[in-house]
């Protein structure tokens, strides 16, 4: 199997926060929606299925622990996850905090509309809060 | 904790298939999409955080033969996997056959146009086929 190689449209959509036992957790560089993707840090991969047990149960816990994260957010009521793929083929996991009234609610947020990009310090800002809040230990 | 009663929507919008187990496994009556919904049999559960570590482990076994078993089917090319419940509340799992070209292609389907029925022969005729696909032992 060959390197990892984050997809081209995920490098642009996202920024990476901190990397889980498999995967990367990256936020999505959209103001309207609290929004983490999870990405296994694996090439080839396309479906949820494709992945061994070993490797499901630790995106089992990267799931659990940004969910968490976004659910204590203040604002959230829901969360979505999806795990689509039907444009970006690499196997991602989106995690989003929705809350009544957000620029998609009721709809899924997938193809609602054109991201509002945060501005360059404040996308810091959110990287470093959500850092924070997912408390995954520094990359080695 | 009070017993699992079936959300009025996903008892309108769907049939019962076979029960996993955790689960209720059942097919959306929408003849666009091979799309099968995992409701697990548990009252006032809103969020997949919400299982516990046991009810999860379950939920991940149907996910995996619930999404085997579309991957399987003629002309699935896509499995979409996702548990919005921003109108229903009642925790649930949709997966979804997908291909280039169908109905709502390449976006998602929740929210993209109307259901369209089954008639109730052929809408027979697709429980029989997911029941005998998914292969789970009949309800005692």
């Amino acid at each position: 199997m060959s390197d990892f190689e984050l997809d081209t449209r995920l490098a642009n959509d996202s920024v990476l926060v901190a990397d889980g036992p498999l995967s990367q957790i990256r936020l999505m560089n959209d103001e309207r929606f609290p929004w983490l993707v999870i990405v296994p840090r694996l090439a080839g991969i396309t479906e949820w299925i494709e992945l061994d047990g070993e490797q499901q149960d630790k995106l089992r816990t990267e799931l659990n622990r940004t969910s968490k994260a976004l659910k204590s957010e203040d604002g959230v009521e829901k969360i979505n996850i999806g795990a689509l793929g039907n444009i970006v083929r690499q196997l991602h996991f989106h995690v989003i905090g929705r809350h009544e009234g957000d620029p998609a609610w009721p709809g899924p947020v997938w193809g609602s509309g054109q991201a509002h990009r945060h501005d360059a310090d404040e996308l810091q800002r959110r990287v470093a809060h959500w850092k924070d809040k997912l408390g995954y230990p520094p990359h080695p």
